[in-house]
């Protein structure tokens, strides 16, 4: 498909190189790339503990598998919040204690990511660092499950050589997600590419999710850009969910309420049922993790 | 919404404008903006009578509600086949005698509309015309349904003012079409922009529908395409479908078989009923038109 | 270099085709592609006859070689200023024969086209109607010079295909014109692609001129901008010049004031002079023509 | 001249914070924002001692006032030569040693930046780490120099932010570089954006280059560029020379050999003229530094 100087070297990430899809393993509710979509929920930032434990259970108990929460805060302006760091990390981790779901945030610093995999299970790179070479290498070193964002002017050649960085240094466990690029429309934050999850599925094994939050870049547009998303093919969804979305210290335009993100799933179930998919997680009896 | 200099005269096409969505109606099985969610379907390019009949024939059968077929293309060279002309009108009536489907096919000249009208119902502006306002004035003084694509390059305001420029001349029934704009990523055609279906939903009461064929460029992007746009909420989908793909004499590369395009109506349908709608066209027991 | 379904048959457009660089030849004091470059300057829009004399002249006393000035003015939103029209011709050939600058406008309907032909030289087919082939064809077949603006999404393979749509019908006096592309930055109206220049140097014989007031879209950008694409290698520059631009009916913002444009022409003047060429059309003792 | 959300904080590199332009000292020939130009050139990557100083010497005969060269590369492939490393900066040391030219050189890892500065005058953040913000405040510790390429899709307000960031830690010499960004357009590698140079006068006191090498892909582009950057009011340009550049281990064919450089050395300096500045450093009685 891609054109252009192929790699000598046959990549890791590319569809021939395995027989079939892979699949990422967070336990055994939250496999990437399997018959069940995996949808991530939580705040843009943790804001403090309650407000996150009352966020992960919102989730939980409308089918999400994952929860999200960033504690390191790249922010475009050095003036705004930058995430609340460490304490953060300790919240999270009490989070997934109190309601089983694993656990992804994203780190922007290679000298974090040491301290990071003692709390997570899966490690985030924003579109902002997809071609931070430095940290890929260094999430490549680790354990950790790794969800890699699309840069905002990567092409998908160029997404599929960052997993690459990671593959490279012997992490396979790579989960890719496409969050909208940067186009001439203004109307919605980013301009969501939905064909590269069936191109991406072409060209490579590896699982690919779809961010409708930061492409929407507003609540109205989340759900409608979710539905998409599971119809198009998307193995999950990571989706922004805060108590208050008015009073959130980042990104709160995108943000649904707990009732927003229950329709949300209730409704994506039903498209991944076309499918023959299943979304949300059903009630659990007792905490399974 | 839309930030910048708004007009001063009240916009036709704009959502507060009306109390409700407007219907676009060509007969009782065909009505843009309803419950019933339309899919037109058809050659790129009418290459002579047997094959427009058989394709008409086949859509139908597979539920398409309308028939598409170019008699005059619009080609990026001067040197490509250019559409076979006004026999290929003739063949676009034959067809609809034939099956019922209403016809739209695309005008290109403000000379040629008063002759178009006499052969089909509703008649296309396609994304390179979108702003060539003498065609949109034309076309805007007949009694015609107007079927309007985006262009490449053109912003959801800008898309909505071209439609202004059909209804100040009088027409009212316009239809907006999102078929992918250019963006810097090659691995499909063009970048299908789903979210400009729920931003036009907020911001025009007009009925939105959407081309999978031309935004992915090749089939294998068709039909996960297609999906997604009847997920995020189009209220149809312009589809084409060619006897025999690898012969077609205009891109034969994104045309769906027969097989292909009857595959995509049955999947199509069931992400309709998610959203309480229906797409597929009944099996008729007579001719109905 | 562009890689690609090369055309079958010999473009007329491409470098190989001729020996070397064409020349588009209005007078002998205005001649595209040769070692003087051609500035044509004036307003945007024909608002008056007093308003056309005054600019004419003072464009003509800094330098100009023709004058531009818009009769017919495609307009996003129908309910903008759309030009005088037919009186706006006369007023053009009124200060041809003042000023004895040669005259451009834009036709934007191929109906216009025979009727424009007799007020001016050099027909102008603007950037969002690269991609309208009836009207490319229908200027083909006059005698008239034309100046041929790149659309806003077209690429250059494309823009030299536009250019082959006229020349296709045996009119070669064919002049072209980067004006800008639309990306995601809006700091300036479009982005100049400078690189157009040279690029186009090597693919075509044709001229190429550059438009920096509607790349820039506002004064102060105009001049560093006119500079740029003379130090570019540009055979010439389109200038909106106006007699009050706070007071003009379109595009005022961008619009130099007739100081402003003198100011242009000595830099510009200046530029020309490193690349072996001159600019500005020294004073003339007679009126000649 | 930006809209949207202004920072409450007063920022550092906005135009008003300082009466007048800033100047960015290296040594008495080499001051960025000044009258004099600063032209950095030198090889993509370091890839020997002999060959670095051979560029250095021939670099510095043809009028630069500076030395780049890349000891750590980030590459978009993994698979691709990622640069020397250390022994380039040893290399680099030795060549500013002999020619008494400042060095510039890449850091792309927060962990890098110690050691680097004990070897260069200044610190290149890349495209791709424009919003590294690890990286900026690590480089914003420092009291060396730091040069700062605009991100392929970053509008230029974010740019300024991102300066913004590095001068948020203290360090207030910063030096802008528009390099181009990611369009639609494939001719050129990416598109230059020389409107860039104007606005960011208007926004910023920093000092503004422009890199033509990158942007143009290919050498016959950068001549013209260059001198279309001088022209539209850059304080300087970087440029990539390499003595043999068909073998060069990265970025070959943008690569001026030293007799082009030396052309485009005698070009800009004429086109520098026109705005009453010079580019050229004029060649040394002894060696100074």
């Amino acid at each position: 498909m891609f054109t252009g100087s192929a790699p000598a070297t046959p990549m890791s990430a590319s569809a021939p190189s395995r027989p079939r899809s892979s699949r990422v393993y967070l336990n055994h509710h939250c496999v990437f790339g399997g018959r069940e979509l995996v949808v991530i929920a939580g705040p843009c930032a943790v804001e403090g503990e309650e407000m996150l434990l009352d966020t992960a259970r919102a989730v939980r108990q409308a089918g999400a598998r994952m929860l999200r929460g960033g504690a390191f805060k790249p922010r475009t302006s050095p003036y705004s919040f930058q995430g609340m760091g460490e304490p953060a990390l300790e919240f999270l981790a009490a989070a997934r204690r109190a309601t089983g779901l694993p656990v992804v945030t994203e780190v922007c610093d290679p000298r974090q990511v040491e301290r990071v995999v003692e709390y997570v299970e899966m490690l985030q790179i924003g579109a902002r660092n997809m071609q931070n070479f430095s940290l890929l290498a260094e999430v490549g070193r680790t354990c950790r499950q790794v969800l890699l964002k699309r840069g905002l002017a990567a092409t998908l050649r160029e997404f599929l050589l960052a997993a690459e960085h990671i593959m490279a240094q012997g992490n396979q466990a790579v989960v890719l997600c496409e969050r909208g690029i940067r186009t001439f429309e203004t109307a919605s934050r980013f301009t969501l590419d939905l064909a590269a999850v069936p191109v991406l599925k072409e060209e490579t094994h590896l699982p690919v999710i779809v961010d409708p939050s930061h492409a929407g870049g507003r609540a109205s547009l989340v759900l409608p850009l979710a539905r998409a998303a599971v119809a198009v093919g998307a193995d999950g969804l990571i989706v922004e969910v805060h108590p208050a979305p008015e009073q959130a210290k980042s990104d709160g335009a995108q943000a649904l309420t707990f009732e927003a993100f229950a329709d949300l799933m209730r409704q994506v179930d039903r498209c991944a049922a076309v499918l023959g998919r299943a979304a949300a997680l059903p009630p659990l009896a007792e905490a399974e993790t």
